[in-house]
């Protein structure tokens, strides 16, 4: 199906989808660019990418398809730079955790080429990053979600379903500002909520006690804010409009189980707690399966 | 040091400490006292336990030490139980996640014997709950703290320390106020967030489409709320003046940072998520040591 693929970004989430797609029976030649040379040199060692190329030119050059795995601040430069050297059956998708965004710059930086390109996000991520920390069973059982634009190509939604179901994922379409929205309430909420706690802990000044008796329910509500600063700084101005709904219908409900508190109704927090339980509990066993 | 202790509630937490005790050189006596006689006889049959006991007078008989392992809500009822057969040289003590009520509770039950009782909590769990999920090793390098009142016997307070020393356990003191107030920031607030962010989402139309692409973060985010739902109402009632602190505190919070992201301030934004993420990252650090 794929003779040959560039990939931008041969970290964790790029790196994974190449070593997948070398598992294949005719595994298509896999080209890396990236920003540190460092990076691709270790690609290239590791076996991720077959060569590291720095000229775009010859990099596109018959390629099925360009993956865009860098940070997503990048997306509109190297949009911008492999604009030039096209061709019309080579598709463009990206990796990237929010996609009104990515859509937009896509269509700014593709002119009549946007048809061409098509968002998307895998639901994927372990806590290491780089090269080194790639693994060829990332995606394996994973959502992968697309969001394609009503302009783009039938034939392109195809080729990156085709990508992604190679790598093992499960793949399904929506619309981008519903991926943005959705990704707002069980992602991007809970990451800035967790900063937000730990945080406020943080410069109190009896901080050192404060975390010497927080145990493993502190341990696992705050892992998300151990993320990196710069990415989550990028995901919450990218999708502030449906950030900023969540912040307020979450305060709402904090709001309304303080007030539960303060009356001292029983009956209702206990209402409210075994209804999330069950909820989460439920959840929890859907994903194992 | 011990010959004989009477553990009320032989479950995780109990039982756990039964299992500890049984280890040393020369283990004390174990009597169980407990509401539900499966949970006795599945403790008697796992070994927990030398005897489950229902005659109060004779548990308590020579009895070295009491410990409470059960729902913080049966203390008072337990205290009234024991205080017309406790001797002067008995130790009574407890496990319960909130200090000031139950201290409160012990010297309103035991009156002139309130100063051989002593407020203890052990910073320990597990998912699973029952005499079935005890576990020798379960305080080993855990924290324990405990809560004396001014009037409480020196030696009481040696005894219990012991007790939890004789576990593996790491003793600190604190005056019962400043444990609500510390657990209320480290652990009752962040399980009233999950539950409440659980709920905020579970009550919505788009409910199962949310939960179908909530991931790893959401899934360590929201494990606590999966606890035990008439567990936590009793613990938030119980430390409701603490808690009613800092849900207003981190309302603040939250507010604050929302107001960073309405007025696009990406350098405050930054700023937040990268102190908050080292106070994270050395947190986790030193707990591994």
């Amino acid at each position: 199906m794929f003779n040959k693929i560039v990939i931008f970004g041969v970290g964790l989430i790029g790196g994974s989808v190449a070593l997948a797609l070398k598992k294949l029976p005719n595994p298509p030649q896999i080209i890396g660019v990236g920003r540190s040379d460092h990076s691709l040199q270790e690609a290239l060692s590791l076996g991720l990418i077959d060569q590291a190329v720095t000229d775009i030119a010859s990099a596109l050059e018959n390629a099925d398809l360009v993956l865009i795995a860098a940070p997503v601040a990048q997306t509109p430069a190297i949009l911008r730079t492999i604009r030039p050297h096209l061709a019309a059956q080579t598709v463009v998708t990206d990796a990237g955790s929010t996609k009104s965004d990515v859509m937009a710059y896509a269509q700014a930086e593709l002119g009549d080429q946007f048809s061409q390109f098509v968002g998307g996000h895998p639901i994927a991520g372990a806590e290491k990053s780089g090269p080194g920390a790639a693994m060829a069973d990332l995606y394996i059982g994973k959502n992968v979600i697309l969001t394609p634009a009503t302009v783009t190509s039938t034939a392109a939604v195809q080729k990156v379903t085709t990508l992604w179901q190679n790598c093992g994922a499960l793949v399904s379409n929506m619309p981008p500002e519903e991926h943005d929205s959705v990704f707002a309430a069980v992602s991007h909420l809970p990451h800035l909520l967790a900063f937000a706690l730990v945080e406020d802990l943080a410069k109190r000044g009896n901080a050192e006690l404060l975390f010497k008796f927080a145990a493993s329910g502190f341990r696992d509500f705050t892992r998300i804010a151990g993320s990196h600063p710069e990415m989550w700084r990028d995901i919450a101005l990218a999708n502030k409009q449906a950030l900023l709904q969540e912040l307020s219908s979450y305060q709402r409900a904090v709001s309304e189980m303080t007030a539960l508190l303060e009356s001292n109704d029983a009956e209702g927090l206990f209402a409210l707690f075994e209804h999330a339980s069950q909820a989460r509990n439920a959840w929890a066993k859907s994903k194992i399966q």
